[in-house]
């Protein structure tokens, strides 16, 4: 194990060794193993917006081992799925890839100013698919953010008691924020804050955008003379945000943009001083050749081996 | 035991070998015994319709052990039905059909925009009464989604680790939907997926129509082309959203159409790649001979005898 | 289900419909199915005897596999065998046979006088793999007995509420019996009598002998006249002393006799009421062929297509 | 251990050994030991408040292990705050200042008239972190507060069953009350009773107002002439209020005043018999030179040596 | 917490930080505290010997209360006793000094060559009490040997969770060795190693002499000429048995030496880097006054202000 893992494991000597050693087996997966970055492909669009909007542009996605393949070949540091879709793709490819079980999701049918996702799946499952990690959502600014808090707590709790690490998707959304809040600078920050808070080993945000939406973080955010007009300084400071850097972030892009803006995103995020990205559409919408292209270019990003 | 069923079994190989033995129990049972089709009797009509409505068009239903006669003389791979009519039922019967306990009921006397079924047994009563399987319904689009999501999530936990496969009925529904939404393709399509991402092992859809619910979903549909003209076209479509086909799914017809428009919803089911149908109220509401050469002519279909 | 079945239904129903299903699966399975006998193939003589003593005589009886082969093709109504034999060969044959998993084992490695069973797996066991009972060897006579017995009450008190059946071996040995008086009359009657009084569902003993061992038995033997001359008369005696014929009593023979003495005992257990054997190395220590082809004449005795 | 340290042991002679042992090592701890009173560290702000509004005043609180490092030279006799901010810290510090782990917490995302604090760790993770006491925050006056009061007695019983402290943070707040009312004499005192009453062994409470909110309250302090007009009259009445100062009650002073001010309202505490402070924004939004100094001050205050 | 306690510390930062606390509490605790020596109270003589035997030399002893102020008034850095001793003198003395909580016993009104002790208390009362640490004695060599090292795995494990530290006292004893061979240095480094890897995090044995017991060991220890020659020799040898030194070891002396041997022996366990001393008899069955000279004799030697 080289310096710089030991580095990010030491950030985590209060968990117990069963815990890093799961941190360790996906810090050192793939092509990115013992860099410190990560590149993760998460799975749950099928349930979070449905098979046609999610599997239609690239059929493949259809069959659930598909995703395996297409992380393993990629070199992703892990793969993380609801239980459906892993335990019906696992067989063939035990001990190939770090799974994470999400143990939460939310779907489209009904929609909610406040969502809050049900719970699907959890320690036992993981431990039975051999994870090594368990993964929830939670979203702060949702009316329903304190019973998500306290589901957290539960899972985090039984999942660290037997070394499972945990991730957290920290995605402020509800009543309490505007549409455009949502990815406000000091609101990502806020909730990479609660997520560490929470006890998450790691967090993944969206990227946060030059917008300061509450009034009493807006006053500290200029007395204080904050950088965040680039997208590096902003990751940089949602990186400070989660204990000053002493926990993995991770940053997620969604789909509108181009290829150019997604790898000028990665720039920003390595810039910044982020542990990598969480590719979803982007990496299982295209077909395959072109996916592994794109993942390609990412992690080459992420390496330094492309500027 | 033949080459279909051991394909079938293959996609569950994920699972333990008691709950691949009860797939096969329903798979190789009855008049489709081997073909990979199924038909198969569900009876929760009496809790969720009341008596009346449900058993005077063929009395005979009043008395629980007529759904036992009638599924085994009309070889029908499994019976499915709440805890009181298997349990007044089943002493005359033991082993002579594939039960499936239906774990959760809804009645009408209290009419609900969001409906949330009752879990009304469990896995020790499906294990006391020598069941193959739990079955739960859920309603996605319903307020009360995620309850269920999480009441199916502990039900399978505990069944499957006792070896019961899971059967899922997805009935979109609710504050979230048109009424005409709850049968359009792509809710289908997406209940499908849900029930598949919840780890059911059989998941049980209504017939979907042509139409397109979700805005979102209506562009991907027209972008991608998906066919979606014919029945059969729906139903492939369908069985491709659980799994790419790798979960059986089965359909129901409801009431309303006349017996040849059945059979060619069955053709339609057989040539879609459909699994089969689950037939109640067309088959428990006629007189005994008539149900009999009724389901005799739709498992012809399957087999492929009839065209 | 036919009439003879469902007498034999009859006689247990004070245990649950999961039981009786499950009685049913085995006496309905196979080629002696619905004919009231069985023919089971056991195999824990690994775990007994050693694998040399066990698998040398035929080397294909090395391989899990081979024992769920073997059954299957002979058509026997069940295998035995213990938790590691059942899981590593399971996986091929789910839903092909019924499976009892033998929950306690003893080795030759520490030879007791007053021997004891390791009680080696449990109800848990079996339900993930499929199985439709559990079965446990008590050795009445042994110093131990107390130990087993209580052993016993416990597993059946766990299996039979989720609907396993129970298979009971009993085999009067120990401290309190001369070797003779292992296979006496009264001994193999009194054996049985105890499995059915500590609730067994299914009855395993060995051929009785014409000795009597205990004096105070001898007095009432003679003085009833009670007819023990013929082998059909010692195993009419067998079964009526297993609550009047009112529970399943099958056979052992051990391998010490010649294939004709073999049908021949089929012959007086057929003639005697009695319900079947159970043939382990007759059968698995010949190759398959020779195997199938013995099975094939014992079965055919049962079934009465060969006097 | 003194004389005054036994006194204050005495009031809680009722609770166990272990829960006495873990006051005593909290009241003996820091530049404060044995004096009987106590300054504590508290910073659940990152949380409350949200990273940038607490942290960036004195950027050095992004990372965890700084709060440590200043409760320890500072002297303070505890440190509290939430699990992820403990645990990202503790392990250089073990042993060195005793820990309260604050068990819910609120976040400013979703602004609730009624709040109510999620619960987000618990007594195994106090345990397991090495903490003397489990906090709760209570909102007496929401119209969620039953829920508080219940968590806060299932915490507040499993705590004590192994010995750890109880520390309540009672701040009447929801739409019970007016603004002014959150503060006023009445409410303040009122909370504390609460407090007591639920079982702390450690009230905090904020600096009462000499507002009276209650109508009914109102005229029973002008009947029997309650003092009030002077802060040190207040604070004796809020510690009488806690069962006649047989209870231990620090208070919070807030961000608003100036340093003066705040030495000003800690002389008060002092001279009406209060137990000491806590104080957090005023402490950890300085640098640390400064914040030493300003922790000397207090301290000085409360040990008497500055008038 | 200075440098030294530190490097001990890091030898445990695989426990939980809960644990680490409370080694550091023992270990800064007292006369000795800081230092990385640890002298210790331990009583159980009452229990084990009788009480007159243990107690009539200095009566004082019958109050249990005399040991709290004993340890208290030496500057010992814990004090371990029995369940009863310590419930029914602590309440005066809470939080005065760590506490040890001896959870097994053995008496000496039967005699058993293979001696078994009683579990007499465990965890919930070590935490309701308030100690530091449970403690466990196993007679490695006694038959009855694996039922102590799985009693100790228990307590260990329950210990561990809740964050209590584990005290072992390994005394090699029983059929299986001779009375010599009790102390025998490679004897004394075995019983060493065992508790080191049942995972104690402070082991106690018995001075070891010169005799080696184990023929085996015998030869070993001449083809790689062990120093065993001196006291120091061999107490440098157990403290490398104990994980190369990576474990708190403390030596007892028993009773039949004189205080200047005594003294001799605390050298040699300093100069040979043991960490101290567990005394019992030699402590309380001497005057108070004798007692605490004695004590402050020893700790002079292990704080090297006494050569």
């Amino acid at each position: 194990m080289n310096d710089r893992i030991r580095e990010i494991l030491s950030w985590y000597v209060s968990e117990n060794p069963g815990i890093r050693t799961n941190l360790a087996r996906m810090l050192n997966h793939g092509r990115l193993g013992g860099t410190g970055k990560m590149v993760i492909l998460p799975v749950d669009q099928g349930f979070e917006h449905g098979p046609a909007r999610s599997f239609a542009p690239n059929p493949a996605g259809y069959d659930p081992r598909y995703f395996f393949e297409l992380a393993i070949e990629a070199g992703c540091n892990a793969y993380a799925a609801p239980l459906g879709l892993l335990e019906a793709g696992i067989s063939d490819y035990c001990g190939e890839i770090p799974l994470i079980l999400k143990c939460n999701n939310h779907d489209l049918l009904h929609e909610d100013r406040d969502p809050l996702s049900a719970v699907t799946s959890g320690v036992e499952d993981a431990l039975r698919l051999g994870c090594v990690a368990v993964g929830l959502t939670i979203y702060p600014g949702s009316a329903q953010s304190t019973t998500m808090y306290e589901e957290l707590r539960e899972l985090t709790a039984e999942a660290k008691a037997v070394g499972l690490a945990v991730v957290v998707w920290s995605y402020p959304r509800g009543s309490g924020l505007t549409k455009e809040g949502e990815t406000a600078i000091d609101v990502v920050a806020y909730g990479a804050q609660i997520a560490a808070q929470l006890g998450a080993d790691v967090i993944k945000v969206k990227l946060p955008s030059e917008h300061v939406e509450l009034k009493e973080a807006q006053k500290v955010y200029e007395k204080y003379q904050i950088p965040i007009a680039t997208l590096a300084d902003r990751v940089r400071h949602v990186v400070q945000s989660a204990f000053d850097g002493r926990r993995i972030v991770i940053f997620s892009g969604g789909t509108t943009v181009t290829d150019e803006q997604f790898f000028s995103d990665a720039r920003a995020i390595r810039d910044g001083g982020g542990f990598g990205s969480i590719i979803g559409r982007n990496s299982f919408q295209r077909r395959k050749p072109e996916a592994l292209k794109f993942l390609d270019t990412v992690m080459g990003i992420y390496e330094g081996s492309i500027q």
